[in-house]
């Protein structure tokens, strides 16, 4: 969605400066694979209007595909505002309500071809949105499933854009079931399953049917669980000072995927995956600071 | 409505960079007459949001009273982007088609009390929103005439909100029936009545039971209609460089306003909506350089 940052320190309700970019996990882990070098697209619903074509714009200068880029007629595309804070999370107002994406339907699912799709990621967050556009991204996972695409899930939590968290935790622990990969945050696992323990977290999820389940712990890395294999533990980078933590778990999820389409391993893929993630926190800003190939390589490199 | 002014020129798509303010014809018409020492209530349907609580606290700084404010739970407050140029009128992006005012509603009007109103204004633009919208609308403008209140209509025309042409008029020339005066510009006059005299347009409207039409006609200033009497013109102010031209219909209705709660003949109410009118189109801006009482009286004293 359209993203308006103030630039002046303060409330929202008083500031007076603002910059436009572009927010959205998805289009962070999206413009994360593409600098990384791979063929990605990326799939929403937007009004036809200026924010819109400008998130056009941004995606095709990262390189992005939107050719099956979906148009509402009757609703704008999303928007938010962001407070700038010295510390502390910063306050947000959104203009998703009725956005674009609130009309996202079965019917534009139907326009999606899965011909030469290899992995589709999704998160929790649009799960959140409305009964329609749930129904919509249900059968979008389905066709995907039934064409052989590996599906990978961040289940994203943002209990406030929900219902209530129990239905946040059904709907998202169902879309699990048809995932390949999970990759929740700890504190994320034990609203989803009822648990801390990284292996019962797991556990949840391999009994679901996931493949693999990559659990992320901040500075002590990520833990990856597979059937019938001992839990692994791939340690973090070390980071001299946290700047903003926006980005990170989207920068990790670019990983794991880079990982998974060059043919690494897990441990490997969580390894690039953490990497990212500490290389997101020492910048402000949700997806400049997204590394190339090289860069990432040599960030790894530097820690040998 | 909130308004993000693109400080940077260009298009839409493009800038980055936005100022926020406060947009509306009603709210530059309330200023202009708190700015003159009137008392004023402004109301509109605002969301529970940054924009609307910025709107609020903006009006309460110009001395607007903002007691009978709406409030909807559910919707934004309606929100606009507006490019920067530097010659032609810039461009407009909408966030209005959902916006909180779209819910205003006639059980918001029967939360409206007219026992120490004097005079109600309004313009065309809200009837466009929506057919509950204007509902609620002509029942606030009935309720009104019911209780002796003075009505001001500015007919405001924007073709580009409504359904159709044919529509803005039949809708406009109904609520004109219920106005005790009402202020087209000549061109609107003409687009309302399919007439281009001037003499026609009045007499259409004092047919329909106006009893003042005050026609504006930039540079040769307005016409002032009434029953049984002569057209009279009253000239307008020379004005070096026209810088921007939003605001003056505004500034107008309230020098007219004034004149009418001032106890001014219609006439010189005129004159003194002209020179308001002149004094809006030097400056850049809205709302923000609309005269204070003294400024007004030493800038039509400065032409004697």
């Amino acid at each position: 969605m359209g993203l308006l940052n103030a630039t002046d320190y303060g409330d929202l309700v008083d500031v007076e400066n603002f910059k436009r970019s572009v927010a959205g996990a998805e289009l962070n882990v999206s413009i994360g694979l593409s600098r990384l070098g791979h063929t990605v697209e990326y799939v929403t619903k937007i009004g036809k209007d200026p924010i819109g074509e400008s998130i056009v714009k941004y995606l095709t200068s990262e390189n992005i595909n939107t050719e099956h880029m979906l148009f509402s007629e009757s609703h704008k595309t999303g928007l938010m505002l962001k407070s700038r804070v010295k510390q502390g999370d910063p306050a947000i107002a959104y203009y998703r309500s009725h956005s674009a994406f609130t009309t996202f339907s079965l019917e534009d699912v139907n326009q999606l071809e899965m011909d030469s799709v290899k992995l589709l990621h999704i998160t929790g967050i649009p799960l959140a949105i409305n009964t329609s556009v749930r129904e919509a991204l249900f059968s979008l996972v389905k066709k995907a499933k039934k064409a052989g695409v590996f599906i990978t899930l961040d289940p994203n939590l943002r209990p406030s854009i929900w219902e209530s968290e129990e239905q946040m935790v059904k709907v998202i622990n169902e879309m699990a079931s048809y995932a390949d990969v999970i990759l929740p945050g700890i504190a994320e696992g034990e609203i989803l399953t009822g648990s801390s323990s990284i292996e019962d977290i797991a556990q949840f999820y391999l009994d679901l049917g996931v493949k693999v389940v990559i659990t992320k712990s901040g500075e002590a890395g990520a833990y990856v669980s597979e059937i019938n294999k001992e839990t692994e533990n791939v340690k973090g980078f070390k980071v001299e000072q946290v700047i903003d933590t926006v980005g990170a778990g989207d920068g990790f999820a670019a990983g794991i995927i880079h990982g998974y389409l060059s043919g690494y391993s897990w441990a490997k893929s969580a390894k690039y995956a953490n990497a990212i993630g500490a290389l997101q926190v020492q910048y402000v800003g949700d997806n400049q600071n997204l590394p190339t190939k090289d860069k990432l390589e040599a960030y790894i490199e530097s820690f040998n």
